[in-house]
């Protein structure tokens, strides 16, 4: 049986530090980032692609906001949000992947899928939400969203204004998992949970219901790797490694470390939070089941290069 | 072996006219659209569900156009604004539909397809573009338009401005047809060609590239009732029946009725363009393959009205 891979495409493959966001940035980023998934793909290996969604996401909010303001078309909530991004990324990740595999000469599908992941409405996430989701506002407007819509605000330590924030709860459940590690393991490449999947609970009586919250795509891509019982694991970032003693002069790469190593490091504050140590925290999570978890950078990825390797 | 259905959702599945298009209303027009399809599902046919996208991308063409205007975030083409749809759609389709399967207690899994449908960049409906999208803009703006981006622009003949017009080239192919076709014959409702298909073109070299233009629904999904081979494909809109001499004293419904028949009532203009006569079109299509065209209400599917049914 063919070894399956999980990779998480980071912001960076859709949209680099700098551009604007046109569409014609957006395509050669994915398709650099495609073209890198080649190696993989050479190796026999069957393939799961995940992607983050910050910018495009962030993009969707401040739309339907100036939408409202402009034309009075009503805002969607954030679940909805994530879906239209998953639709949109989607679409870009299979069609530049297309072009790729058609320029390679390999015979090989791609098919997307839109995605919801289960959270727990009880999750302490919800008691404070942290994540900041959308555009800068008055404080006068941000109060009057407060008493409304019972919606949270921070102000912006940077002094732009006050903005919405959401929660980032734990994902617990990937809808359709069994199917994408069929379609998978057919030899489909599979598009899913982007942005860390449409974030979903199941209400009292049953029934789904869409909630106001944004899942970390690093923890939702593991918790997929795991469901689907995939060997390997990649979370592909704007760095070539994971670095401890970062910016001193005792720096040290790190290539192939262990569970126990690395957690040692998180623990001492090595990696910096919001940041590098959720996608540390998401790598030991998926490498506790049996498989390898590699951070790297998403173009170094068919190179000689080793990244870091978090293993048991 | 099941019978297989092709559902094709009209607007009023989604947003019903007088409606403002909150999340709230659109959960329930769906839920109920979806409650609609219990008793195709409980005689044990297969389900792929295709789905219309005016109202939804027409907001999500204003939203862009303010988004760049207030926040300066760049537009996207008429192709990703498609995907943004299909991924929102799709995901209440798939939520609201898991949810009646729930309530019907009954066993059966649901799959939300990000599609792109191939057009012919050579097809006439290029040379004089005709479906209106987007904002209304003033004479001096589309001018400049015109002259920037090559886009086409017609005048409101209610005197609300200028709007762009694209083209609604046919579709000539369902990427992933194959894959919908074993997933739906495997028992789960595939939910796919959201708004006609995210429109795309194989360029000189190969490539598929987006291309501006709307991809009429019915026709879509007429087309991919073709290819995966269908039994049966519903057309369901807002209206009990297809009639002749629409609101005169010889008014007449029509039930069951032939492909020679009906094509004769088209030929005699009975029906109107840009409304009941694209159904038409795609029922007969699909009617030539040999199997069966239904026409008919959304909600009336459950019950034992007769919609308008063609046949060979």
């Amino acid at each position: 049986m063919n070894k399956l891979a999980v990779v998480a495409f980071g912001g960076n493959a859709l949209l680099r530090s700098g551009q604007k966001g046109t569409i014609d940035e957006q395509e050669r980023n994915v398709y650099e980032s495609c073209k890198a998934l080649v190696n993989l793909i050479r190796q026999g290996k069957d393939l799961v692609i995940a992607h983050g969604n910050g910018p495009q996401v962030g993009n969707v909010l401040l739309q339907h906001e100036a939408g409202s303001k402009t034309f009075g078309i009503p805002k969607m909530p954030m679940d909805v949000c994530v879906a239209e991004t998953q639709g949109s990324i989607g679409y870009l990740i299979e069609q530049q992947m297309r072009n790729v595999l058609r320029e390679e000469g390999i015979e090989k599908n791609i098919i997307t899928l839109i995605t919801q992941v289960v959270v727990d409405k009880n999750d302490e996430a919800f008691l404070k939400p942290t994540k900041p989701v959308g555009p800068y506002y008055s404080e006068a407007e941000a109060y009057s969203m407060e008493q409304e819509r019972g919606w949270q605000f921070k102000k912006d330590p940077a002094g732009r204004g006050w903005r919405r924030v959401v929660a980032s709860p734990k994902p617990i459940e990937v809808l359709n998992k069994i199917i994408v590690e069929a379609l998978a393991r057919a030899g489909n490449i599979v598009v899913t949970v982007g942005g860390g999947g449409i974030p979903v609970y199941f209400q009292e009586n049953g029934n789904l219901m869409g909630i106001d919250a944004v899942i970390d795509k690093d923890l939702a891509s593991a918790k997929l790797a795991e469901f689907i019982k995939a060997d390997e694991f990649y979370i592909l970032t704007d760095v070539p490694n994971v670095f401890i003693n970062f910016n001193t002069h005792n720096q040290e790469k790190l290539e192939h470390v262990t569970i126990d190593k690395i957690t040692q490091y998180l623990e001492e504050g090595q990696f910096t939070e919001g940041s590098m140590a959720p996608k540390i925290r998401a790598g030991i999570a998926f490498a506790r089941q049996g498989g390898s978890t590699t951070i790297t950078e998403t173009t170094l990825l068919g190179t000689n290069h080793i990244g870091t390797i978090i293993h048991q």
